[in-house]
């Protein structure tokens, strides 16, 4: 097959396609909630300081928010605001009726305690999926708000129907926000699950017995073609900044010529994480409103 | 090497012996808790009807709990109580300054709702590791505690100095209680974990690539010879109750020939979860009493 980078090889997963699609679902979404209970489901971001990397995603967030038809409560708190202010904001957005989902951006100011601040976030606004309580009711396959990222990487893989009950999956990557939530939704989806890091003994191999490899471990190029069978799907959640540019995880070059799908960089993960948290905010309206 | 058993093969685990030491550990360390600060931790279990099976477990608890120098502060509750009255009393074990573990004996009489119940257990006393709170902490790897059985098998395998760090381990069975957090604590010492269920495509070839093997699934000798690679480790979660007597999830005989370590039932996994249930009791109490 011939893939749209035009090398022969793999598919090329379009995140930014897929992307669409769930805004375009939440969009249709938010406005028949919006019919059915005359209430608007509303997004509060906050940010604290003044993190250039941080102000983009957060402004991309607003828009977003606001493109899919969502109230932008947004709250910007001074770097040098105090743990104490802090907590107090996010209590009070939590006791807010106005506010459907809270998200507050990471990284925060050193001073500042990131888990507390973040166990303030009750379970039914968590729309980032990071709390405590929503870790817990994932991994006790409860109802809740999942992780962004890893609902973003299973999405893209039920949009290109790629089979996961009973499919190995290897995972590289064991963290908080990525790697361990993934590698417990997929195995709700009847993947047999390996979860990889730093200490396997031969990633390339391990990889190699997969039918899907999802790499999350932040180490540029980390999985090269020498760790794909041909025809398995490779999704990369890595994003670095080069001289040359954007890459990932994968070497992307070698492995899309064994690969059978594969996600680029940028275009693939990345467009979905806030496509997902549109739809975690819709979600936890639509419960908030009994709609 | 002759194994306990007679037959060249396995060293065959000891799980009494292993949880005896645990026992005489936390005696010890409950007498030095009581000599520092004057309070002697207190196990509350809780029993709801008159199940024959939970009656013998508890009592069990009771009889340990009271070896190791603890406070007995069982409860009864009859088999029609309602889930307001469970639900106070389980409140007023959490909000008691006697109470350093709480133990709700399940299962439960099916009128009751069994999570509304476990979600009164605060974090702080959940001894049995099985609430919302406990799953999160142990998904995003914060203090807390464990499940019993999982971390008797981790015991069990520290105990014989099995090496986990880079080691391929497979855990068969995704269960809530054992399968599942299992695998997470397995990550969290360096393991590279795969975790199978009833939709895995070939279980014992999984099986067979790994260095230690735990069988969790609840299914009798599903785990033949040929699902083991000779000498590894292989540890048996599974108890069931048939016309010979009792067994496990995998099937010993066979297995005991080829692999280098094996779990017998009983006699195993069995006898480490209520010394691991003790040593969670004396962990909760010492953060209680700031000792």
């Amino acid at each position: 097959m011939t893939s749209p980078h035009g090398t022969t090889g793999a598919v090329v997963i379009d995140g930014k396609a897929s992307a669409a699609r769930v805004r375009e679902e939440v969009a249709r979404d938010v406005a028949a909630l919006v019919a059915e209970t005359g209430q608007r489901p509303g997004l509060a971001t906050v940010l604290i300081g003044a993190d250039p990397a941080s102000e983009v995603y957060v402004r991309n967030k607003r828009t977003a928010c606001r493109a899919a038809g969502m109230e932008d409560l947004h709250r910007y708190l001074p770097a040098d605001v105090s743990q104490e202010v802090a907590e107090k904001v996010l209590d009070e957005l939590a006791a807010d009726d106005f506010v459907s989902g809270i998200l507050l951006q990471l990284p925060l100011p050193e001073h500042l305690d990131r888990r507390a601040l973040l166990d303030r976030i009750p379970a039914e606004k968590d729309v980032d999926g990071l709390t405590v309580q929503s870790a817990g009711l994932l991994a006790l396959g409860r109802d809740g708000l999942r992780p962004c990222t890893p609902a973003g990487v299973l999405r893209l893989l039920d949009d290109h129907a790629i089979p996961l009950r009973g499919a190995e999956v290897v995972v590289v990557g064991r963290s908080e926000l990525v790697g361990r939530p993934l590698a417990q939704l997929l195995t709700a989806r009847d993947a047999t699950v390996t979860l990889c890091h730093s200490r396997t003994a031969d990633l390339a191999a391990t990889c190699r017995r997969a039918d899907v490899v999802v790499a999350a471990a932040g180490v540029p190029r980390l999985i090269g073609a020498d760790a794909v069978r041909p025809g398995s799907v490779v999704i990369d959640v890595g994003i670095h900044r080069e001289a040359g540019g954007l890459c990932g995880d994968v070497d992307f070059g070698p492995v899309a010529e064994r690969a059978g799908h594969i996600s680029p960089v940028p275009g693939g993960v990345g467009p979905m994480t806030i496509a997902m948290l549109l739809a975690n905010t819709a979600l936890a309206a639509r419960r908030q409103f009994g709609g």
